[in-house]
């Protein structure tokens, strides 16, 4: 049964919640690789890798490919594109802070001209 | 001890893999709320909701005043431009796709022309 869009964003943002799948994407976004490829950086079993890799396809956050015998692991992007839609809505709350952080800063600059303690 | 950024990013993960925690940062970005007000559009028992307001609050996603008797919540966005940092990586990947699936689109089109079979 396909997921709906909620349970994917959850599966997606469940899937990422983790250094070594997100390493593994990273490695990924460089190029299609097998799964000892992809073991190698880790110190961790082959099954250990493979069940993250059954994590991150499971979220169509990878494919593997059936055809060749050594199954290459590729990034498939399109659940990241949910993610980068959902965390826009909350851009203007980051960057209203750095705003305020900045007006805090020039603040105390100009204080500090005005005192002559500018060095 | 503050979280690493690998350990602060798995955590704002985890945190968002949950429509319930999603729908409260949701509801937070039209302002402060108390927990009262925040649980009204769920099923769920007061506990339940401060469970999901804890694992929010641990990876720094909402803050709680200690001052006013309510103890309103707010969002706090930084570690959400971590994300968009984060998910920003990939983008090529995504947008590469559906320039794929517009090249296709515009290759059919461009046949059904040719064929005399457009509408």
């Amino acid at each position: 049964m396909p997921l709906n869009q909620s349970d994917q964003l959850s599966a997606t943002f469940s899937a990422l919640a983790d250094p070594t799948r997100r390493a593994i994407l990273a490695r990924l976004s460089a190029g299609e690789a097998s799964v000892l490829k992809l073991a190698e950086p880790f110190d961790m079993s082959l099954p250990a890798v493979s069940k993250h890799l059954k994590v991150l396809e499971r979220a169509g956050l990878i494919e593997r490919s059936r055809e060749a015998q050594w199954r290459p692991c590729k990034l498939s992007a399109q659940p990241l594109k949910q993610v980068a839609d959902w965390v826009e809505h909350y851009r203007r709350f980051w960057e209203e802070s750095f705003d305020r952080l900045d007006d805090y800063l020039k603040e105390i600059q100009a204080k500090e001209i005005k005192h002559g303690r500018k060095k």
